[in-house]
């Protein structure tokens, strides 16, 4: 069902350029963009999820200036998008709320850009959303990836994207365009 | 030819709120970002194209930086996708620069997020870098797109991306990224 689906940017759990668990900055034009990009191929939402407080408080001032202050007025296209932002200190509380809105547990995407065994390819990605009637979440990561806590708790890995090349160092939000227009492309135009 | 393949991010002349001709501001993410795009898809080229000599010398410092500085050093990954930016003043110098290189001038692409008549879509096109024996340029636009008198210079309009949707305010990072793998996909690896 292209629908239901959402797509969440994690900043915590992380992994670090050590191989440790960090919490990543957030970074303002994630959130922009990767809105944008949610907006224009009607995604029915998207989760900032950070765990600390001082980074949602940052981001919520950005989206009440955006949303509701002066640049709603001077953008509102950027309104628009922003509207589908929701922050969240934690991917439970993700799953919790989309479970509320849709009264049924997403089916968990998972991407990286490091090749892994059992991924499934893009093609087998977008047929299953297809035909699925559950939600859809899609998480990104940050930082130097998601960490093998969250993939365990997924029910698909997507397969990298370049998985032939030798470089994949795509920015997360060239990434996100790149993924959600493999996914649903020129599919699904309708808004509600 | 997908190996003579470059891509230019225009900041002037460029349209502004009002429709009249301007020169947009150089946005740092917009060099890192498309840059990495590129290098991932192994394009040859990127060229950031600003009228304002104060910007190209601030892109020259941060390149600097990133080339030959710490940042070489702290991630190389990231020198190596700088690496093929090169800071032009105008569109004409482009299209010398690729001329001087490949001894043949670029089939010229021209992008926007607004539907034009004689458009190509995103299949024709890439089946039009396939066939070519000419190196190409995909033109992206900053501000409001690219003007009319870039558009009467240029060989081939794409579709823009989402055509039926009632909303396409992607950022220039995203649709970048999104034009680049239509266009070129899983097709080319291969680097020399």
């Amino acid at each position: 069902m292209l629908d239901k689906i959402y797509v969440a940017l994690i900043h915590y759990p992380i992994k670090g350029k050590d191989g440790s668990i960090i919490s990543t900055a957030v970074t303002n034009l994630d959130v922009h963009d990767i809105a944008r990009t949610a907006r224009t191929y009607n995604l029915k939402g998207y989760y900032v999820v950070t765990n600390l407080k001082a980074q949602r408080d940052m981001v919520e001032k950005m989206l009440k200036f955006w949303r509701e202050g002066f640049g709603s007025q001077y953008n509102p296209s950027r309104a628009e998008s922003l509207k589908l932002v929701r922050l969240k200190p934690y991917l439970e509380d993700v799953l919790e709320d989309i479970e509320n809105i849709e009264k049924e547990r997403p089916l968990i995407l998972f991407t990286s850009a490091k090749k892994r065994e059992n991924s499934v390819s893009f093609e087998e990605a977008k047929k299953i959303i297809l035909e699925t009637e559950k939600p859809v979440l899609i998480l990104l990561g940050t930082g130097w990836g998601l960490p093998d806590e969250i993939l365990v708790i997924s029910d698909y890995v997507i397969e990298p994207i370049r998985g032939k090349s030798d470089f994949n160092h795509l920015s997360v939000r060239a990434a996100a365009a790149i993924i959600i227009d493999r996914l649903i492309g020129e599919n699904y135009t309708r808004r509600d």
